[in-house]
């Protein structure tokens, strides 16, 4: 049986990470076979990319940086989220091609026929059954603290709003896109993330 | 005056570096603006990424190595080529789209379109006006020392043999393409170089 394949999308510190560790835990609980990824990231190689991407000491040109994005998820959907849908499990992956068309396609202006085309040549055309956008008001960055800003996260607000608008846009736009208020109580928006994905369960 | 930009193209240790470093000192004597660059490379980013390509620790999926050689080169070509050409300087360049073609195309086998789709993406439709492709024997490889071989040095005869024959194959097909025997006395080689080079001279 073919796994299933669900992404938590959203701003920096918009609550994936939270969110994906109790999915993983409810999930885990009911003996439902979870692989938790993350983007970029999820391989060896995709990890070192990640370092290069989050490294403040680079210059890197929006261009360069929406390829490296794409080489990541190429290796990660091969090596990683390919096989564990093929073994039949479910994926909850933190970000995928939504948060590309997001952030380098609305936030740095790439023409967004080229992001799409991008993401389905990285891919080779997999699909996630659902995709979850958790939204926070702009104001939450700053409020919701962290040690050290890497280069995205040092990105000013301007760039953050228009992600954010990016968000709610597409949200509408694409299939199989889901936003959901990120300011809520976490075990509130997990049991609202539980029934959305109550369909995909076994 | 927009610059020119010639490129050097050839297997493993077909003496690129060699012919490349005759060229700018010939250049440099006759106080003609040059810049030496190479890929995967040429900008701070370009090396970070060059090194994820050739550590051997990394699995490196055909398609995420394709993608990260363009994430480089749209690095390399925004942040050095460019600009070098801008100021009218000769650009000598160790492989570019031309590469990609032979060894992610025909050597891994690779669709030619993408392969094709994804240099134009990367390089923004930059083309070099000269591309000498330096023709060396497979055999050639074993005997020209050098300490340790990396991720893609370390192909075996196979994958060498492919990408000699799709060097021919491109030099044959590809427009602005030449073929030279790089088992040529290196000085002879540089001659012939030079003359080649002569209409792209001020």
């Amino acid at each position: 049986m073919r796994g299933r394949f669900i992404v938590l999308e959203g701003p920096d510190k918009s609550g994936k990470s939270t969110q994906a560790a109790l999915l993983i835990r409810y999930l885990k609980a009911r003996r439902i076979p979870v692989l938790h990824s993350r983007e970029p990231g999820g391989s060896a190689l995709s990890e070192g990319i990640r370092k290069l991407l989050l490294h403040p000491r680079y210059r890197v040109h929006p261009l360069a940086e929406l390829l490296l994005y794409e080489a990541a998820r190429a290796q990660h959907t091969e090596e990683t989220l390919r096989p564990a849908l093929a073994r039949g499990q479910l994926v909850i992956c933190e970000r995928y091609t939504l948060a590309t068309l997001a952030y380098q396609g609305f936030g740095r202006g790439l023409p967004m026929p080229m992001v799409r085309q991008l993401n389905h040549i990285a891919t080779g055309g997999l699909k996630p059954d659902l995709t979850i956008v958790l939204d926070i008001p702009d104001s939450e960055f700053d409020s919701r603290p962290r040690l050290k800003h890497d280069r995205l996260e040092s990105e000013g607000g301007d760039f953050r709003k228009k992600v954010r608008r990016a968000y709610h846009v597409l949200a509408r736009r694409e299939r199989g896109v889901l936003l959901l208020n990120g300011r809520e109580e976490p075990q509130t928006l997990h049991a609202s993330i539980v029934a959305k994905l109550a369909r995909f369960l076994p």
